[in-house]
């Protein structure tokens, strides 16, 4: 569909240019992609192709199938799956981490979000495809758990088939397994027990295995951007990495302030009604911009392609466009450095528009109402900027052999500079820089490259790029938008601040006391009077008003279900009933109604902690053991409550935010 | 050393053999090794070179060198550093979760395993070098811990610095840094967040760098068996690669299951009496055996390199001797598979041999008084069966090319098996039944070999050996390892036993009361006497005995000091001053003694749980706040204690084992 903007293929209108042409005559690199059986739109209707006519036909065309894709992603995704537009990676975090938002991953965001996928990568937007598989995989689990009770009954199990679904969508969207298990640890997931691990790459290995059945790419391999490099790097070229690390740094950090400014105010002001609308414009603005530059013109996945590769003999593309040298007659591997040609400085200038395109457009693409990664515009950004520093060292080492630097490495008439590690550098780079992500990253790019020799180069850039933004703000893209849509989300930073569970707890001073529940002296009535006129989640059992003991903590959907069971079938359970927590309930006269047992239903192990303890415990406790409430006592004396909502709250004034923003159900 | 065995270089006697013979003028590769500067010992003190003595003679000098090596390296860790013997993983993961060995991380350990560990690996015994070097690197962490205050005071944070040290340690014992960090996380780590992630990866980073600029290999690689296969694998393969996995998990179950019968025979009979004679016997038995077979003698990881590697061309080794077809003419990266000549089968028959011998002396060999670890014997397990296992597939493809598994992917002349991919699948599948390790396995075998293609052989080798072997016995050999010596781990798995917090908490029934302080009424000779009598580590603070209501909790060793003090620099407290944990003392009589005030040692945020709480939550509890005791208590009221000894108690004797053999320190 990406290349149906541009033409069509004659023998079958479902190929993209590259298969339609593979069965053609032309065998040489240069010609294959100038076979009879494709047309373009201006040839196909007018017969012309190189006119100026057929070129503004083209270019309309172009920017027409662009708008109507689009705005069929668009349509669909308002009206029949709302969940399915973004990367939903920062909502699939934030369901790990306990919260649930319902229908998130239904059936309908499955469905809707697969087609519109297609739709929005194939409109030529300055986005990828691999947060929405994610969503998409994420989603698959979901259903699949709901046709098991021992899953969808409870969601530990749930939260850890989910985990795995990730993992298994990274492996997917890049062919990456192990890349897409550390994803799932690093990046997704909030506990990750060894067991998860362990089961997230089964799912994975699975996932791979299927990918490598079916064959995509047609070629027995896994690998998206499969290189091949024959030169080894050397130690002075880390300066540039580092450089390109530095790079991927600012432009992350310019990318997340610059999306969540631009996010902010869709939220805030008349510019989020009109979603539709800013889909078609943005669309309409990128496949215009993008259409008279060759490198934007194309689809970002195989701009990086070509970004990645190395110049061989046969290659044909601009890029490689160098001055022969006739003197000299290498094995076709080993192609010397050479002095670049005009296509390169044409392609170089090409280039450098193309960056500055994607930088702009990328920031104002992630977060429309589509479904839109950012996995490959970032490596994009990161493989332009990265190619152009390649060559240019290359032309450098060339001109300047006999500079002290390159003295070592870079005699003449030696391969000594690969423009294309540069780009793989760059990309990884920038997508560090976006998402800090350390580990899962460079695996991510071997798995994508094969390019395991380079293991110290990709590690340098980016842990290079991560100081660098975390120098300027040390959320990744997904946390602020977390932070941006108000979710419940308890990070895993550490909590610094000297407060203690006392003065987080409630009641407050100024509040009236408690609601608690006592274990031998609440009438039925009283309850259901408790129960209309608060809207807490459960209430503490205590041994008597004045010793507010302890006993245990009773859920307010266990009560309502008790009483309403025992008001229709247990005769003689009337409002005046007496409710017993305790483990006997005490003779009583005949002339007193039947008393009510309710110690089944009470927890007795509710989770306390004293006034004393430091808040940083409270979170770490609330963190690890996954907490919804937890109960505050001092001396055994039950003094009040902190829910998470609480323990988030406070977090947020800590740093001042508006505790307000945080959404919760 | 590990050549010295067989004879010594006439240049610099320093030098290995391939070192040695690198100046030849020898090119060829079949009589690379065969330069006059490198003599056998029989060559060099008789001149003969092929006599039937000259034979007996290297015989002699080669087990002699052995028993020499071993014999020092045995002494050498009786006498400075009894720690620096076995791999060292079990105690590091043991640290890891809490437990202190003093002097297991100390620089005598560090600086006499380092020597052994190389007279050890040189011996020929059947060992490797990577757990060992993990303790190294974690000996090493530990040492700079110790010149900041930071780290050294905050047990936590060190153990972060011993994460991340482990990682280094496989970076830099395989040239493997992200498996490296992936192996701290799976096998050696306890608590793992994500920035012990980050600071892991950054130091497996520094590790890989300075190896890379060290280029120990002469190679400018990483990479240790750097493997280029040019085929890729057909989907049929599976099956052996799956019967491999299922090879691995036998013997993962077997040599566990002997090593620590073997262990534990050592620990409880005459024979741990004697580890020098172990050693020397075991060597002896080693070298005796393992001259005859050149697949032994040679050091175990130029076994596992030859039986990697793919026969090209240039290949003189005995297992590529395969009959040429003269009607053949092809490149030389491409041989097509071809019929075994006697070489190999010779070869085979040697290597059915070294398997054998190779799978009983690891079990007895690990264990003894010396460094050794067993990723690489287990990998020489696996690549000796994965290789005969390879040959053998091959050889039935090419003499049954018309059966229908091969029809589709072996036509004559094709080069369609590669048995040097069988070796490195089986011996994932051995270290993977050894270790169970998962994901890191994958990733540590990839940046072995550089096979970045075969990562589905890989993953389904490691599954189905992990299946087959937990099948057997869950526990992989570094936890039976712990259990044997009966450290006190709390292992990750979950706890299913439906106990609750009382059937554990101490005081027992028909035990004395829990030993505990009251807030004002306690004086300070209550107190000595209290330490005196007791050995535990701290006390609950109460109310008073009445109440029982719970106030904090109050450490031994800052009792001790406090009344130290007080009684040395404080006028006026003397035996009968009470001690007050509340926050004012009252005001006393003149009369009465002056009273000692306490309330600043009292921890006033005890952890606490309920008497009905199940013993699943308080493992957990345990686990992941990593607490050392809990206070247990009903309706606010303190009924015991239960602390970790108390839990790893319990939980061996919910599994059968005798609870009086876990040790505390």
């Amino acid at each position: 569909m990406t290349d149906l903007k541009e033409g069509v293929c004659l023998s079958a209108f479902w190929y993209s240019h590259e298969q339609c042409c593979w069965t053609s005559n032309e065998t040489t690199f240069a010609d294959r992609d100038k076979c009879p059986q494709w047309q373009k739109w201006a040839e196909l209707m007018t017969g012309h192709t190189e006119s100026a006519g057929a070129y503004v036909l083209n270019y309309f065309l172009y920017v027409l199938w662009a708008l109507f894709f689009s705005f069929l992603a668009v349509s669909l995704v308002r009206v029949f799956a709302p969940y399915a537009c973004g990367s939903g990676i920062p909502e699939i975090k934030t369901i790990l981490s306990g919260f649930i938002i319902r229908g998130y991953l239904g059936k309908w965001t499955l469905l809707i979000k697969t087609v519109t996928l297609v739709l929005a990568v194939s409109s030529g937007l300055s986005l990828g495809k691999e947060g929405p598989l994610v969503h998409v995989a994420c989603c698959c689990g979901n259903l699949f758990c709901s046709l098991f009770s021992k899953y969808s009954k409870n969601e530990g199990k749930r939260r850890e088939v989910l985990s795995a679904a990730a993992a298994a969508g990274v492996s997917v969207a890049f062919g990456a397994p192990i890349g897409g298990v550390l994803f799932s640890l690093e990046e997704v997931s909030y506990y990750f027990p060894l067991k998860t691990l362990w089961r997230s790459f089964f799912a994975a290995l699975v996932a791979a295995f299927t990918l490598r059945s079916i064959n995509p790419f047609g070629n027995n391999r896994l690998v998206l951007f499969y290189v091949e490099y024959h030169t080894p790097w050397y130690m002075a070229e880390l300066v540039p990495f580092i450089l390109l690390g530095v790079f991927g740094g600012l432009w992350g950090t310019l990318f997340i302030r610059g999306n969540i400014a631009w996010c902010r105010r869709r939220k805030t002001t008349q510019l989020g009604k009109y979603p539709v609308l800013e889909v078609i414009v943005v669309t309409g603005i990128t496949a215009i911009l993008a259409f008279p530059n060759p490198y934007t013109r194309r689809s970002t996945s195989e701009l990086i392609s070509e970004l990645f590769n190395d110049c061989g003999a046969l290659e044909s593309s601009q890029l490689c466009d160098y001055i022969n040298n006739p003197n000299m007659t290498r094995p076709v591997d080993d192609i010397p450095d050479r002095p670049a040609g005009p296509g390169v400085y044409t392609a170089l200038w090409q280039l450098a528009l193309a960056l500055i395109f994607k930088i702009v457009i990328t920031i104002f693409t992630f977060g429309m109402k589509i479904p839109s990664g950012l996995f490959i515009p970032s490596m994009a950004v990161g493989a332009i900027a990265g190619r152009i520093v390649g060559i240019a060292v290359e032309q450098m080492a060339y001109h300047h052999h006999d500079w002290i630097i390159f003295k070592n490495w870079c005699r003449p008439g030696a391969d000594c500079v690969t423009p294309g590690l540069y780009a793989m550098v760059g990309a990884a780079a920038c997508l560090g820089g976006v998402t800090r992500m350390t580990v899962s990253l460079v695996v991510i790019m071997f798995e994508l490259t094969g390019g395991l020799e380079y293991i110290v180069p990709l590690m340098a850039a980016a842990v290079t790029s991560k100081w660098v933004a975390d120098a300027f703000g040390k959320e990744g893209i997904y946390e602020a938008h977390i932070r941006l849509n108000g979710y419940p989300y308890l990070d895993q930073d550490e909590f610094t601040h000297r407060t203690l569970a006392t003065d987080v707890m409630r009641p407050r001073r100024s509040e009236p006391p408690l609601a608690v529940l006592t274990q031998d002296s609440t009438t039925v009535e009283d309850v259901e009077t408790l129960i209309k006129e608060t809207d807490y989640n459960g209430f503490p059992v205590v041994v008597s008003r004045e010793s507010e003991r302890l006993i245990g903590f009773v859920q307010r959907r266990d009560l309502i279900l008790a009483i309403k069971n025992a008001r229709q079938k247990q005769d003689g359970v009337v409002s005046n009933s007496i409710v017993y927590f305790t483990e006997d309930a005490p003779q009583q006269p005949p002339s007193n109604p039947q008393p009510l047992k309710l110690r089944r239903i009470l927890n007795l192990s509710p989770f306390t902690v004293t006034d004393h303890t430091p808040m940083e415990t409270v979170v770490d406790i609330f963190r690890k053991l996954g907490l919804r409430q937890c109960l505050v006592t001092r001396s055994g004396r039950l003094l009040g409550i902190i829910t998470k909502k609480d323990v988030l709250r406070h977090m947020a004034q800590m740093m001042n935010q508006d505790p307000e923003s945080i959404m919760f159900n």
